[in-house]
Order: structure tokens, then C-alpha cells, then sequence
């Protein structure tokens, strides 16, 4: 009998990774095209299929597709589109239409951090939980919340919106138009600007103070908070203890038994789980306290966002 | 034959309210008897029973008895049981247990705010609805958040805590032990904190001005306020301008289609939900703006409690 897989696809600003994956996480091959964001999102699936269609050939003999996942910025799971992602120039698309071109299969669409929040309740760190939080620390901060074993996507389809909870209302601009998001602080960009903040206010001796903005990314403030430079520690501090804080707020909501950390920040492991956890233990209501654990992502680095979009068609199929 | 209804019990500081409901909503009797607070759960229902009986002796030719629903601080739904409620000296107490010695009947319990929003749901303000949140403005805030269709009880049971959210960690002094908690400033509590604020900071004239703190209660502000009353208009405005910030960062978390509110303040109608409809207008994350409703409760004034405890049993009848 034939393996049974579903094509997880992750769209990106950049590159659009895909590949296969069967109902235990296992990953059959995976590869990725460029996304061309200034093309429309015909010509990605136009671009796209034939490289599936290569991919698959090399598994087809002992393998079945059964479902295509899609995780992409602004994805609705309810409508089965793309609307007006920021990074590209697609407005508002049928993704699952455009599918049903290619595929008679089932298939479904959400954003990057719902799949993401999939992804580890099958295959991660939430397996077996019912309630939780995954926090995904990318260039802004994403998050997918699960009440009940379900994703919570509210009225619209766009719940799940944790870095546009306000952390400051007269604080950093966002790119939302408004001030002092949580994910202008906690994100890749946020602990950016916190390294920024801390060159201005104190006198403290740091090897970042050779990088520009523009160079800094945030392995460059973790390999120099590993290597003992004070203020890039306080800067994982500074990011950690926003975060917790924030955090706060949303388990007085849900109340879940954990939230995972996912992203290339949360790869600064313990750097950043530690203030975070830290902080949000010290902010939470009392009746929650000592019980919501802080963890790392249990899914692969490199592939999680194909896993993440493979669960997601995997979590439809199971229903 | 007979009409099922099911009991509705709500368990207050003061006085324990109870009485028969349909399914459609319909009361058939309430009633209620002193709580006595410093006496054990044991006893509270001990004395309830004959008096639920003899309520139920008055319809029970053309009645039949379906389940017991029990709204109570601090109600656990997973466990049911109350735990260490701040204004009953119970400790931590099986309430569906006792409950048990006296009916062999299906029975829940949850806390008053939860028991609401299933009461929206179920014969309401939120009939129909499937993502909601309802926000109890009484001494303190409560809330019940609706996601899917079912009520968010959270990995324990103790989800929807709202008003511990916070708006300034620096804020006002709160009953948990922290500051700044949302319900230090919206709710029936917290406006009368803004009015001795106001009283402090402006030399406007006021009615107010001749009030102690211990006799002020919401009823008086509004009053003054209908009757033009500038400083206790204002009072109004910041109560709503605040938990409009607040629910503004609840929403982004599980975008609800509407926001129900609830409860003594909640009487004030527009007074407040104009200035929270405005402020949440201007704080939500843009993908939620003209999204969501903020509505009066729908349930009748006087019985709306016992209506959410007898919904609560209804909805678990129904599944």
C-alpha cells in the first residue's frame, strides 16, 4: 500500500518552499521556486506546479498525494484567499480556486503562524495539547491560537493577531499605522531597534557598536550575547520581558497550558525563554501562575512552515 | 406533555437566586435565599433544596426537570467545583457532588460571566453568533469569550479573565495583587475610582462633589450624568475610552463578532458603550476596523444570571 502525503506549501516575500509530508511529520522531499512578488499569484501556481509535479515523480511509486496545505501572509482559511498580503502584489486571490486548477484534492489556506500553530499540535511541541499559544518571532511577530484542539480563526478568519496587541500606545511606529505593537519590540526588527535604543542610552562597551542598522540581523546579536557582550544580553532581556508582559494578556484570554516559541528569534533558545518566561510569570493573574509552559518549537529547523502547511491540510482530512 | 426546564442557580456574596427555564428561554418562577457567606456550600444547598422543591411544586403538573446549570465565583466547569471564591468562605468545594445527593440529574457549574455568555448565546444578545466575547461590568469585570460556538474554559478551566488584563502596570491598586488591571477602571468599582480622580484633578462643578466614596455607586453617576453633569459625563468617557483599549487587544487574539456588554454599569446603555465603541474604533489592528459590534445584553434585566446558569445545562443537554 501506497504512503499517503499532502504537499505543504509555505509562500514567502522571497521563496516559496514546498514538499511532502505524511500524517506523522515524516517529509518526503522538499524543495522551493522564487515567489517574484511583483508577478500575480497565477503565475506562482503556473511557476509552481510543474516543480511539484517533478518533486513528486520521484516519490509517485510508493506514494499518494491525498490534500495541499498553504501557509502564506494574510491567508483566510475561511475564504480560501490571499488578501492584500504586504510583501506581495496579489490584492485579494483565490488561492484554493486557483488550486482546483491543478488538483482535485482537498485543499485549505491560512497565514504563516496558524499552519505554524498546526504544525506543532500534530507534529511539535503542542502534541496532545488542546490549549495553546504558538508565538512566531520572524521580521514581525506572528501567532496562532488553539482553544479546544481547534485554531481559533474568529468571525473573519483573521484571529490570532498577538503582535498588534499594544504594548505602548505612544511607543515605536509600526508598519500597521499605529504605535507601540508588541511586535515592534519582540521580533527580529523589534530587538533591532532595542539594540538601537541601548547604543544611544548607555555608554556600554558593545561590538555591535560597529554595525549599522541596516547590517545588524538578530544571529549578530545573539552570537554577540553568547560571546558575553552586556548590552546585546540586555537587548534579549529588554525583548524577552515585553514579550512575557504582552504574553500576560493573552493567557488571561485563553488560558492555555503553553506557549511555544517559534521563528528565527525564538532560535536564541533559553536568550530569550528565560526573560520571557520570567516576565510572564511575574505579570501573570494569580490563578494562572506556575502553570503555562514556555517552549521552544518541537518542529525542524529549515522545514517547519512546509510542515506547518502539510498539517494543516492533514488536520482537515483527520476530521 | 410536560415542558422540560432546567434549574438555573446563581450563587452570589449576598443572595443566592434560582428559578426554572425552558429551552427557548422562557422563566416558569425564580426566587432566591440569602447566601450567608460565612456559612459552608453544604449548607447553602442544604437550605436551597426545600426552597427549589417548593418553587417547582407550583409547576411540576405540566413541568419536568432536565439538569441543574450553577453560576458561582470562581466556578470550575472541568472540575465542578468552586475554588477559594474571594467572597465566600467555602475554600475549595465540589459543588456538582452536593448536587448529586440531591438530584440524580445532569449538572455543571462555571462562573457567573461564563454562565452569561452562554446565556447570550443561547437566548441573547449573541443568538446565532458563533465568536463572542461578554464582558460583565459589575463590582469587578468579568468576561466569557465564545470561540466556535463553545465557550473558552482554557487548560483549566479558569479562561476569560478580561478585567486582569492590564492598562497600566503602574495604575491603580488591584483586589489580585497587582496594578493597573483593567478592572480597576472599568466597572462599577472603577468608576467611581475616576470620579474621586476627577474630583482631584478638575475644579469643575459637580453633584458628585457632595458624595462620600462609600455612598457613590454607578446608578448615582449616571444619574448626574443624564442630568448633565460634566465631570460625571467624563467619568463615563474614560470608563468606556479604557476598555475600549483593552478589548481592542482582545479582539486581536480571537476577533469576535461582537462584543455584549453586561451587567450594573452596562445599564448606563450608550453612556458607556458609545465611548468603548469609539475607543476600541480607534485601537483595533486595521484588518479588524467596522468589524465589530459592541452590543447591550439581550437578556431580560433581574433574571439574567439565573437565565445564564440554566443555559449553561441547556448547552451541555443540547451537545
Amino acid at each position: 500500500m501506497k504512503t499517503e502525503v499532502t504537499l505543504g506549501v509555505d509562500i514567502g516575500g522571497t521563496n516559496t518552499a514546498f514538499g511532502f509530508v505524511d500524517i506523522d511529520g515524516k517529509s518526503y522531499g522538499s524543495s522551493s521556486i522564487p515567489t517574484k512578488p511583483q508577478n500575480s499569484a497565477a503565475d506562482l501556481f503556473a511557476r509552481l506546479h510543474p516543480e511539484v509535479e517533478k518533486l513528486f515523480a520521484t516519490i509517485a511509486d510508493t506514494h499518494v498525494l491525498k490534500g495541499i496545505g498553504v501557509g502564506a501572509p494574510n491567508g483566510n482559511y475561511y475564504r480560501g484567499t490571499v488578501e492584500n498580503p504586504p510583501n506581495l502584489n496579489w490584492g485579494v486571490v483565490n488561492v484554493v480556486e486557483i488550486l482546483k486548477q491543478y488538483y482535485n484534492l482537498p485543499a485549505a489556506i491560512t497565514n504563516d503562524a496558524n499552519a505554524s500553530a498546526i504544525g506543532e499540535m500534530l507534529f511539535g511541541a503542542a502534541k496532545g495539547m488542546k490549549d495553546f499559544i504558538v508565538i512566531t518571532l520572524g521580521t514581525g511577530l506572528g501567532s496562532g491560537v488553539v482553544v479546544n484542539g481547534e485554531l481559533v480563526y474568529g468571525s473573519d478568519g483573521f484571529a490570532g493577531e498577538i503582535g498588534h496587541t499594544v504594548y505602548d500606545p505612544a511607543g515605536r511606529q509600526c508598519g500597521c499605522g499605529r504605535r507601540g505593537c508588541l511586535e515592534t519590540y519582540s521580533s527580529a526588527t523589534g530587538i533591532r531597534r532595542t539594540v538601537m535604543e541601548l547604543l544611544a542610552s548607555s555608554n556600554e562597551e558593545s561590538a555591535l557598536r560597529n554595525v549599522s542598522y541596516n547590517d545588524l540581523d538578530s544571529k549578530m546579536i545573539y552570537s554577540s550575547a553568547i560571546a558575553g557582550d552586556k548590552l546585546a544580553k540586555e537587548a534579549f532581556e529588554i525583548t524577552g520581558k515585553i514579550l512575557g508582559l504582552k504574553l500576560a494578556d493573552a493567557v488571561a484570554v485563553t488560558s492555555p497550558e503553553a506557549i511555544i516559541l517559534f521563528g528565527g528569534l525564538a532560535l536564541a533558545g533559553n536568550m530569550i525563554i528565560d526573560p520571557a518566561k520570567k516576565s510572564l510569570e511575574e505579570n501573570l493573574f494569580h490563578v494562572f501562575r506556575n502553570k503555562v509552559k514556555v517552549l521552544p518549537s518541537g518542529l525542524p529547523e529549515g522545514n517547519s512552515a512546509v510542515l506547518g502547511a502539510a498539517a494543516l491540510i492533514w488536520n482537515e482530512i483527520k476530521k
